[in-house]
């Protein structure tokens, strides 16, 4: 249980960080997105740590998954004790070392923590999206990051990461601004969504539809389909799991005492922890949002970026350095699929080495505190950082 | 996608099946249920096929799984083209053989096809139980389908087999009666339902109970909780199959054309399949009845058993012949289930041979036609009979 204990292996906080807002593509120069409608204008939330180098030659992005944020690490104030989301790898001393280089996380588009997403109101309504915001994928997000990065003035990427959609994320930057970015490294994740992992996505969606408060997405001035986004995030949480990881963390132990209780209260632990969850995550996320998310994932599949057949054809004008990273108990998207990703790489003569942690935790791996996977990423970003 | 599509491997249909109701446990012999409740009276539904020999030396019982009924194979009248769910491996000349040996099954207490369940009418109020049906396990399960074999003068089972829940059904009979079981075949299943089985389970559950609906399990004079029984449905689905089944039925491939529809009709063929499923599923089976068989599954734990600190402990009244198979993509009942099965029942000594059968399909792979499954099965069954 230890290891689902956020910690910090340097001892050092990343400190006070600030939610910063950008917004571009104001109408009428709205972003063309991938499904041919236009988005306009778009504001992206995003975070920063450390400092900028004058050559501004010390940049790594860092991409969320699914429901993440643009809050990585550190705190919002000095009494803040809900640190980012991987305060374990991004801070001073840490895997990515923010005394050494300038972190910046956005929450993606879509998503609602800040970023234009179907919460968001739209413009020409004077209400809330619902429905009416236009499917995103993750080429368009990437596409918003990289107007934030124009604006910041970043032309060069030293290193960018993130797990899952996270990683898809880093993959589809590498092959849709090759020439930006000199190094990546995609977590616990995969070239094209495979049919099990859409599976869980369509039935996590199917769950919060079959809510009637989502009324098709029109809830925002009523209830919320709380229930039904509750359910969904039960399921996604089975997935981050593994057989092994519920069996050593909560095996057929009961809430209270030996005894059943004969009732559909959820008395084992197993059942305890995803209501709970599921009730934690209905007070921060959007059910719409996550719909918009899940289908980004969905639809991510590299081997038809730009009309290629193959994922090594996608990878063709690829040019960064590549640490591709799986995790044993992934069943997620399992090791196989970063293999798959690797040889694709290989094809193109690209510069990649790949890693399979033992981790019995399933593909939450990646987020927990966890010294090889930070040895080997600063290990990584710094021999990176040397070369240049 | 042939290996869906049922056969006959024999190339003969076991023929006609009338259901049959056996009812007992009448007030005030209540049958007293593993929660110490009482229920009466209990009607069981069953069917058989072939012929019952003189010495009553020839039955196999077959038990069906979580949400199937006692119609194992033939069909109900000449022009009816849906035989029973395991029409491919019970009937003439095949696995399990109507020419010599005398099958039955029931449907499980608790359930909705014949036998008494939450959909039942409560004779003391005049209505269906809803949640007023008690709980039951797998060992009220069986204490009913003993009763049923006191009615029908059957004293010894030469075979049982059952995959899944009707698997524990096997285990559960062979400790509960072990002088009555002589052999035995769990299929696909476990000896203690694990962590991940009841997370899958639960989840389902919370779809159902987050459904309007469901109204606390008083629908019978309204509307059904449809749309939450069909996302429980689609989960159980994908726990069904395997990422391997998956990739070779569905892929990415989608419903219509090769673009993307960008909306969220499901334009995947994986999403299809599912909400057809879900469909197809509300219309045969009661929301109740799924929420009291999931819980007797999460239930089962044969090291509870008579106060057992193991299974071995479990096993140590045993008697049957056994033979345990689990398939290599099963990852709801994996295989290492089924060898620390056999584990156990070897420490005691038992006649135990294992066999882990080589399938893509998932824990579905019980189901379906293979001839290999059939070849183990009618021998091992035939090798008991020529002992007797």
């Amino acid at each position: 249980m230890s290891e689902y204990i956020r910690h910090d292996p340097s001892g050092r906080s990343a400190g006070r960080v600030e939610k910063n807002y950008f917004t571009f593509a104001e109408p009428p120069n709205e972003m063309i997105l991938d499904s041919g409608r236009r988005l306009g204008p778009i504001t992206i939330a995003y975070e920063t740590l450390g400092t900028l180098n004058a050559d501004k030659s010390n940049v790594i992005l860092v991409f969320h998954a699914l429901t993440g944020d643009s809050h990585v690490a550190g705190t919002y104030s000095d009494n803040d004790d809900k640190p980012g989301w991987w305060d374990n790898m991004v801070g001073p001393g840490k895997g990515i070392d923010t005394d050494k280089y300038f972190v910046i996380c956005s929450n993606v588009l879509g998503g609602c923590m800040g970023s234009t997403g179907p919460a968001s109101i739209d413009p020409a309504a004077g209400k809330p999206y619902g429905l009416n915001f236009p499917m995103v994928t993750i080429a368009d997000m990437v596409r918003a990051q990289k107007a934030l990065m124009d604006q910041l003035g970043i032309e060069r990427i030293l290193a960018m990461t993130g797990g899952s959609m996270g990683g898809m994320q880093v993959l589809q930057w590498c092959v849709q601004y090759p020439k930006m970015v000199l190094s990546a490294i995609p977590l616990a994740t995969t070239t094209r969504h495979s049919a099990l992992a859409i599976a869980f996505n369509e039935v996590a969606r199917q769950a919060i539809i079959a809510d009637p408060n989502w009324n098709n997405g029109n809830y925002y001035e009523n209830d919320k389909p709380n229930l039904g986004l509750s359910v969904a995030r039960m399921i996604g949480h089975i997935t981050y799991l593994s057989d092994e990881a519920m069996r050593s963390k909560f095996g057929r132990r009961l809430q209270t005492g030996e005894n059943f209780s004969f009732n559909f209260e959820g008395e084992f632990q197993v059942e305890s922890y995803l209501r709970h969850q599921g009730a934690k995550f209905v007070e921060r996320f959007d059910a719409n949002s996550f719909l918009y998310v899940t289908k980004a994932a969905d639809y991510f599949d590299l081997t038809r970026q730009n009309e290629q057949a193959s994922a090594a054809d996608a990878f063709s004008n690829a040019a960064a350095r590549f640490m591709v990273i799986s995790f044993t108990s992934d069943w997620l998207y399992p090791t196989y699929q970063s293999r798959d990703m690797v040889k694709a790489m290989k094809k193109n003569g690209l510069d990649v080495s790949f890693c399979e942690i033992e981790a019995q935790w399933g593909h939450d791996a990646f987020l927990l505190p966890n010294q090889r996977l930070s040895t080997l990423i600063s290990g990584f970003i710094d021999s990176v950082y040397e070369r240049l």
